[in-house]
């Protein structure tokens, strides 16, 4: 199974945080690697700004051979559990695109975008094809 | 130079389209095509959805080791040159980052989301290593 990256936006303020504490951002990461320990084939990483500054906290989603999503109006602290619940049910198809009806409230309201999985550099060749296959 | 692939949301309508012609996004990609032409190094791929239906029309840009960006509110005709030329500007660096003020106005303003590059696979253990030779 391919390895899932989530991208957790540190730079992320939202109204009321306390400007002497870690930001938003930075706690939700923190919530994160809490609760997802050593989960396999999973690694939360802390990004400098996913250019989503409007809609705190942002997170993005990754992973070979799948499509990526960004998603926004992440809580600090209670959406951690339904992130990792929805990259979950991500990790378990080929492609990354979980049946609506599947994903997280949260996911369903927050996407920010999604991009496609990044193409192969050059078409392969069917003996590529047949041994992938 | 690493290929820059250039995203076209072929699902993107706006306000005004003719319900019987082509969808604004779909008009898109082909002054996008008809401008690129033969360039080396750009891929124009559409695609159908990048999930930014409020900000027709939407395009994305990936690139091997560079960042991603997701840009909304493009003009489907006026927009093409501008797009080419900050796609330029883009693969003119080695990650993707190009200085704020070098952006077209239409990046600045209509930038959804930024994703970094996607990170190589956690490195293999000297073990692992040495098991898979």
């Amino acid at each position: 199974m391919s390895e899932t990256v989530l991208y957790v936006c540190t730079t992320c303020r939202r109204e009321g945080d306390d400007p002497d504490g870690p930001r938003a951002g930075a706690r939700l990461l923190e919530a994160l690697r809490d609760r997802a320990g050593d989960a396999p084939d999973l690694r939360v990483e802390p990004v400098e700004c996913l250019s989503v500054c409007k809609r705190p906290c942002t997170v993005a989603v990754a992973s070979a051979d799948r499509w990526t999503y960004v998603y926004g109006d992440m809580d600090p602290a209670a959406s951690a559990e339904t992130i990792l619940a929805g990259l979950a049910a991500y990790a378990a198809t080929p492609d990354g695109i979980v049946p609506w009806r599947e994903r997280p409230a949260e996911f369903r309201k927050g996407v920010i975008a999604r991009i496609p999985p990044f193409p192969e550099p050059r078409p392969r060749t069917a003996g590529a094809l047949e041994a992938a296959e």
